[in-house]
């Protein structure tokens, strides 16, 4: 941010709050949230100011150690209440049983302290797994570039939504990967969808990828099939909330059409996520991943900054339309090029997922 | 509007001018605008007071009336003019080639006269045409919902963009499909795609289909991929643009994308159209239909209604970014299932669609 590095989430020992990048104001304006209660970090997921499936675990655990501060009875409560949050993304469930499992037989009069040593190791391995995505994901895209045909223009990378370092402790998933690549030194440039009804990709990864001084443009979720068409896309670099253990990808909602077009066009799409998101008890991502439905007044209303330099909100439809607002689909295993981890790259398939299975 | 009828563009005979529904204040504001001048006409189509493939050839026909109305002389000038205005649609061409074919020999002190006759005419022409469609097109769907098993739902229509009555004189075309299917008595439902950039689909399907009492759902456009995989929709119509001989359909950005996951559902997707908007000249529409670049800030702003009622355009993006605006994709004929037009249904190939060729 302006040259001075943030984190997403970070601990403040100065007055034991949890912090936070409130995202609801990207990038309009860039502003910080203390998170000191339970409630706090429940509000701070729901209200996705802060979103993406490696900081909403992250932000979870760090919550089980603010509701423990104010009452260390209360664990079971707070698991409970954490994991309710949001449905989608498995990791959430997956950081909150680590952290149950750490503190469930810890004496109630030293949880508060196990919590916060858990959270911050938690956070940390968060930012190296995120890193250590990027490192394999980057030897994957310089091969891409090695094999492009026209290297006068630099390498074209489509992303949707936001899996960038604003998603994650540090780094991200998808835009870790590009991130590495780019230190690799190869040119590049990324299409970014605008990520309707939301748009992440307008709002989150256009400034972070502006912070980070990455080539970018922004493009609506509409246009990809088209670039793709005229063989401007040479790959396509996604996160995902959840993953089934045969390789089916549940991400922000239009993924699916985009790895639809990107086969069509035989152009390679990866997906970039932490082993965290496997959820490896499933099998069938479009009959078995939860979707969550969320308030319609993300579709039919939007935030943005007016002429005179105000957050306005505006209504973009008749009043009183019937409105559906399903936040995620499902991408097939057998349009998923690869799947890129921190334990390294794998087809999208049962018998080379199983393997990551502790 | 309201329980009054009224075409998308009229002529009124107690002033000369030619009058049409400004749809750049819908849905927040009813207003008609007066065309008195070939500027005016201009102005209408490049502003998109007036959209849509049928309706802007009728605006250019009128557009060539009002030009001779202000000097006889400038036949060759206004029809240069006016097919400047557009690049994609090519009905546009289509009707300005039959006006200057009926008027370069036509003695100039009659070309006024012959002019506003020739555009009256083909206004009712394209009205009628448009209800053909629809009428067309309705049998088809009929058999969609006479085959669909769980007749306890209404059939689950999705439609891109708006081709309504707004997108031409009256009826629309695939909006004409719904209507005439309605009529015809089958309980339907339409998934409405906002349409980003510039949401026709937000903004004029929903309120037309509310003008209409056709039960509707605003959805955003990354959506279509996730219902058709749960079984939601029954089939799409859409309109065009433009369309090959071979069956490539040109249409508002995105539709591409729902045309493959159309296919990948096995969900059957319409092309309603009227026959002037077939290319016959061209065999590959991926490679030869311009497909038009439009002003960045459709994409970088937006424009609503804020909580005073008031109608604001807000930016949504950091300021500065790239933007990049492609209005229209191309969807291959392999993906069409069927092509609605007013001389029948046909299957989206050239051995079929070389018999519309007059």
């Amino acid at each position: 941010m302006n040259g001075q590095h943030f984190q997403s989430i970070w601990f403040d020992e100065s007055d034991n709050s949890v912090n936070v990048i409130d995202q609801t104001c990207l990038p309009h304006r860039f502003e910080t949230v203390k998170l000191n209660t339970l409630a706090d970090a429940c509000y701070a997921i729901e209200a996705m100011q802060v979103r993406g499936a490696p900081l909403i675990g992250i932000t979870a655990v760090y919550g089980v150690y603010l509701a423990l501060l104010e009452n260390p009875n209360q664990l079971a409560v707070a698991v409970d209440r954490l994991a309710a949050t949001r449905p989608t993304a498995v990791n959430l469930q997956w950081a909150l049983d680590r952290m149950n499992a750490a503190l469930r037989n810890t004496l109630v009069d030293k949880r508060v302290g196990v919590a916060l040593q858990q959270a911050r190791s938690m956070e940390a391995e968060d930012s190296a797994i995120c890193a250590e995505i990027g490192t394999q994901g980057a030897k994957l895209l310089q091969e891409i570039w090695n094999a492009k045909l026209d290297q006068s223009k630099p390498l074209n990378i489509l992303t949707h939504c936001n899996a960038g370092a604003l998603a994650a402790v540090d780094w991200g998933t998808a835009l870790s990967v590009i991130y590495k690549t780019a230190q690799a030194g190869v040119p590049l440039h990324v299409w970014v969808d605008e990520t309707r009804p939301r748009n992440q990709g307008a709002s989150l990864t256009c400034w972070e990828l502006g912070q980070q001084q990455i080539a970018h443009t922004l493009i609506v979720d509409n246009a990809g099939g088209h670039l793709m068409q005229q063989g401007l896309v040479d790959c396509c670099v996604v996160g995902s909330d959840r993953t089934t253990i045969t390789g089916d990808v549940c991400n922000k909602i239009g993924t699916y059409l985009k790895a639809l077009a990107a086969f069509d066009n035989d152009v390679p799409f990866f997906v970039a996520l932490p082993v965290s998101s496997i959820d490896f008890t499933l099998t069938d991502g479009i009959k078995e991943i939860p979707i969550e439905e969320r308030d319609v007044e993300e579709v039919s209303h939007l935030k943005g900054i007016d002429a005179n330099g105000l957050v306005s909100k505006v209504r973009l439809c008749p009043e009183g339309v019937a409105v559906s607002n399903f936040g995620f689909d499902v991408t097939p295993a057998r349009l998923v090029t690869k799947i890129i981890t921190e334990k390294g790259v794998f087809d999208a398939e049962q018998s080379q997922l199983q393997r990551l299975r502790r």
